[in-house]
């Protein structure tokens, strides 16, 4: 089918180059490899029934994914993407793995928790004991933390490992119903083997959580084994090929040798020891989960951004006065709705990587005995992965809805989109129990600062504390100073105020410090969010100005850094204002300024989707079609429904025809 | 199970008789009433299965839903619930409607759409002859109006009706891809007729959209007639109870006599009429829709915050120092997320309340030939249908997440209300084309302020301009003045603002009015919205002050009141303070009241949500249950997946196990 005119026109019409920004966005062998992988899913016939998963029912669905899956395995090792240890294989994997299934998927877990487990959580003998196995999916595992009645206080898990010094075991057990496993990825029905979480018991002595390598089913015939119960967790919200699951053990005994003892070991004697390494080390791991969860939401925000913003160049609106109808792309309202998201997929990207570069240099210090920044890392991260899972799910849901109608058909896409994000909001640290632990790390930081110790570099502005200089002329680069300024003056503010707050409740309240915090509670979220907000400001700022960019490209790229600072300052404008970090007419500028870009905007705005290069397969939306054929998408997607099997549906003849023969009869 | 010992302290300690709370919400007769429809449709074993439709797939779901659709049509007799044009029997049908389906179902739109435009539309002739037929089920009938490429825009539609005066018939036809009509509930699989919009031709001249009664499927085979395709559309976000669908008419022919002709009629020999009436009168039912929406709104949200705040008391997560769990309930933030919401649904619900009275009273006075109310009326419904429906889709969202990772789940019942909920974002005007109309409407009403006409009452205060007199002083009473005074001011000055800059634009940019109106829609949809927002302020302190509350309950109503009010000001108050609505110091004080607020209505949250009165079966979840038995319903949910069928999984054998034998030959 030749492609839409009007989606043709827009990418003539625009004035950069969309290549450009594709290979600033993933480095250019980056955006090779990404290619490559999508494309390698998308020729493959083993995998054309993911794109239907929405459409078929949980049975079904789970049968094909974990057909899918046995095919995945051997395509990994043909395409060189299973080597666990290697970052590039890592992301090449995760490329080919989100084109195949469109979403979470049975194995998920093996691969994100329980093989990263062994590695964090294993000495090296047991790394080399279990890791094979895994690799050659002899052991399917999942990652077991989540009880029904705890989550995010991990501490309070109630399952014990208790260890038996005449066999040499640990007792694993769930002492009532609400310490049933619940949640983990893929123990339903597809893992044979979990690391399990568990509070450890030597001759009754607690010695808290602890990872177990924990046998769930025989390996030759695939039952749970005596002494475990397992089940799936039945119908989510999202991500139904997955089999979440439930585990029930009873006094179910695994060799001691199954403690992973990196950190602790418990001797056959039942002798306990640990090694003296700050807490962070141990989460080492799930700190790097968080950075890729960042991206992770940049890329859904982007594909849903894509989706919309090509559907509304194709679709046209409301006749004007000289009866022409509009491409909805025109309108101001629905640019408000697109353009932040737009700005916000790229924001996210850019805060991603930056993220992941801080990772990596900070374990390189780590490396060295440095353990400075671990708790700088943990604040951007923590901070960066709540904002971002929030942000992009609040936009992800505006753009379905600037859809319009056929935004809430899953023909859209944008349904599944958002069901699979927005449960980034709650795993990998619920967001406001992370923004809670950042709000609390800010407010030691400035502390810190007003005892004039040294703060580590993303922190250092809490040291300064005089209000924006910069005087606000609206032009590219000083706009972003006077912004950037803006922010964080607004967070010295509102860090300044929460402390103060919480050190007068401690002194007339009589309370103690705990209590003192959680009267403040919502003041430390706020403060939270503001400084990651910032943060995302700042990463896109600079990873627009680090990067090689052609000068139209970077000035298009520049114009969207500034329409997303202003947006996020006007947006909360009321913070603003009250710390002054800004007066009335700076706002009433920024505003009007803020329009104006739209303008700036609105012909690059396919070619800025485009450049997210997301190939039709993953975007799997009637409305997000590159070539814009959009209603002839959605027509075909809608023949294909069950109900069309028959032009009459059976219910007519076991059901209406009889109600209404019988009312007649009445009659 | 005995009640959970923490929701009953809850009960036990709450100061207020949520009895009381209900009685003022729905009347203490339409109490009884709305509890007997529940009560009905809950002892009812035909109706067991809705329970489960979110388990079910589609095909099982739809062929369920139609049995249990004639069931209903027996029940509707029985009960006496089947008088179509009685306002009464239309609520209770409603109520009986909700319980026994838990959301939309095949016959919606008959009861919702088809019979009121026969009602609405057609002549009393017309009415006499269609009616009886659509009341005994002999027409099932749909609203056919939306096309692929034409929804809000209802004069782009595309499908003909050209009138053969030869034969006296219209000839009704789709003219091409875009004009496939897309969307009618219950037309894929379910109708055997419809009320189809379409452009009425006679003798090459267009007179525009009009309402057509055509029959799609033979009355005795239910086979799609010659000249018609019909189908479903397929898979959605949500509701897929309902056989969304879309149709194709080839030169399909229908009688003269079926174009509705109350307002507009078409003579055998193609004379064309038109009744002499605002186009408001012929929305009217539409208007009404609307109105009833609002309610909608406020049921669904209260539903959520059912959920969630139960699901609150009982869950607890983090031990403090002393090793003690607190009810997730006590925190701040959890609070902040809970009480926002109920107090929204409360707003809400009154607002819905004193909408419909404000349209039977506007109603007389049409009946009386007075029209000079009906632009008021259109303001209010269509500010209010929008407004309710996005802030209550926000809060249900909220909602869902605060329970953490068991709201992902189905079984908390929040994601069905969420995806059943959002559709009134779009359905019956998408919010942000009812806003832009909004927003026209107060820049015509404050030109005729400012030349001195009178203003309708919800309006009048457009005419006043002095900015809050009232002084903040931090009593409820005087809190709640002052609050409202602000919001007046506020769109005051907004509406002032934007009106003003139409004007400049008008006469600098040399554009004509409609362009003028385009280049401010950001401020209009802004305005709209505050408009909106002071609306549900207005109603629900007016609900509370008028009710018959004790006086123990109506201290609690008015903090709730005080608490909404002050909610709205201080997460929008950057618009407040740049209008100077209000100043730095006040929001201060507001914030820190908010905070205090929180702690007056914590006793009360679970007795708050109890007086919305809803069964354990509309809620349908495991975490909202009267009696707070959480994790038992949960384990009892997974263990009811279709996957836990087998305790190996038939794939197992398919897949996984030869993938595993395969790898293990290689090695
Ligand atoms: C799709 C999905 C997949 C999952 N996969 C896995 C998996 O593979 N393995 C696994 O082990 N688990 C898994 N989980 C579980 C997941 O990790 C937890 O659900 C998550 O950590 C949130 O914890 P929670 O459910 O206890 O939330 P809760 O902590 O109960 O949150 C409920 C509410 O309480 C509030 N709250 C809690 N504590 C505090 C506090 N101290 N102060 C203030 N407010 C507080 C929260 O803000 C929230 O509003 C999964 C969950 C889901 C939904
Ligand atoms: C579940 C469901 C049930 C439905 N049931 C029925 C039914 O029974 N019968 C029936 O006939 N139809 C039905 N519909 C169709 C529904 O009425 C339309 O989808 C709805 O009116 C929205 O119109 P649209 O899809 O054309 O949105 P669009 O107008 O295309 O909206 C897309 C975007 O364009 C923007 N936009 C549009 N016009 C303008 C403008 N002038 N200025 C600024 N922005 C603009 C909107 O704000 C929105 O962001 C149903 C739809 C759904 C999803």
């Amino acid at each position: 089918m030749p492609t839409n005119t009007d989606i043709a026109a827009e990418r003539a019409n625009s004035n950069i180059n969309a290549r450009d920004l594709t290979f600033t966005l993933y480095g250019e062998d980056g955006a090779y490899r990404r290619k490559l992988a999508f494309e390698r899913a998308d020729k493959d016939q083993a995998f054309e029934k993911s794109k239907k998963f929405s459409l078929m029912d949980r049975d079904k669905l789970y049968d094909e994914a974990i057909r899918m899956e046995t095919v995945v395995a051997q395509r990994l090792q043909e395409y060189g993407y299973n080597n666990s240890k290697d970052i590039q294989t890592f992301l090449d994997r995760g490329y080919f793995l989100s084109a195949v299934f469109l979403g979470v998927h049975p194995f998920a877990i093996h691969f994100g928790g329980f093989i990263p487990s062994i590695l964090g959580q294993g000495t090296p003998e047991q790394i080399q004991e279990f890791l094979p196995k895994a690799e050659c999916m002899e052991y399917i595992g999942t990652y077991c933390q989540t009880e029904l009645s705890h989550g995010s206080f991990v501490r309070g898990l109630e399952t014990t490992a208790t260890y038996d010094k005449s066999t040499e075991e640990f007792i694993l057990h769930t002492p009532n119903l609400s310490a049933i496993k619940f949640w983990p990825g893929g123990l339903g029905r597809s893992c044979n083997y979990a690391v399990l979480m568990a509070q450890l018991v030597i001759t009754g002595k607690n010695y808290g959580i602890h990872p177990f390598m924990c046998q769930l089913r025989d390996l030759n015939t695939h039952q749970p084994l005596p002494g475990v119960e397992v089940g799936d967790i039945n119908y989510k919200f999202g991500g139904n090929a997955l089999d979440n699951g439930y585990l029930i053990l009873t006094h179910y005994r695994i060799p001691r040798t199954h403690l992973l003892m990196k950190y602790a070991q418990v001797s056959p004697d039942g002798t306990y020891t640990r090694q003296d390494v700050p807490p962070q080390i141990a989460y080492l791991s799930m700190t790097f989960l968080r950075t890729i969860l960042v991206t992770a939401s940049a890329s859904s925000l982007a594909k849903a951004a894509t989706i919309a913003t090509r559907y509304s160049a194709v679709r046209r609106q409301t006749a004007n006065r000289d009866g022409i109808e509009r491409q909805i792309l025109d309108y101001q309202t629905q640019q408000m709705k697109l353009f932040p998201a737009i700005c916000t997929a790229y924001a996210l990207h850019f805060s991603g990587a930056a993220l992941q570069s801080a990772y990596n240099d900070i374990l390189a210090s780590v490396g060295n005995g440095d353990m400075s920044r671990l708790s700088e890392l943990h604040c951007l991260t923590s901070g960066l992965k709540a904002y971002s899972a929030d942000i992009s799910s609040h936009h992800i849901e505006v753009c379905r809805r600037s859809c319009g109608g056929h935004g809430y058909s899953h023909a859209s896409g944008i349904p599944d989109i958002y069901q699979q994000n927005v449960i980034n909001c709650t795993v990998e640290g619920e967001s406001t129990v992370l923004y809670l632990q950042v709000g609390r790390s800010l407010v030691k930081f400035l502390k810190k600062a007003d005892s004039g110790e040294k703060l580590p570099p993303a922190l250092a502005f809490l040291s300064e504390s005089s209000p924006p200089t910069a005087k606000l002329t609206l032009r590219t680069e000083s706009t972003l100073d006077f912004c950037v300024s803006v922010f964080k003056y607004n967070i010295v503010q509102l860090s300044r105020a929460v402390t103060h707050q919480i050190a007068q409740s401690l002194s007339t309240n009589s309370v103690n410090l705990e209590a003192a915090l959680a009267l403040h509670s919502l003041e430390l979220v706020k403060t939270a969010q503001a400084f990651a907000q910032y943060l995302t400001v700042l990463m896109f700022v600079d990873g627009v100005k680090g990067s090689k960019l052609n000068p139209k490209e970077k000035l298009c790229m520049l114009h969207m850094c500034e329409f997303y600072a202003i947006h996020n300052i006007v947006e909360e404008s009321g913070q603003f204002l009250k710390n002054e970090a800004l007066n009335a007419e700076q706002l009433s500028q920024l505003c009007q300024h803020r329009t104006f870009l739209l303008t700036k905007l609105r012909p690059n705005a396919v070619a800025l989707v485009d450049a997210f290069d997301y190939p039709d397969r993953l975007l799997n939306s009637c409305l997000g079609r590159y070539d814009g054929n959009v209603y002839e998408a959605l027509y075909e997607y809608a023949k294909d429904s069950t109900l069309n099997q028959h032009q009459v549906h059976p219910s007519y003849h076991k059901y209406i025809k009889p109600m209404q023969q019988a009312i007649r009869a009445k009659l």
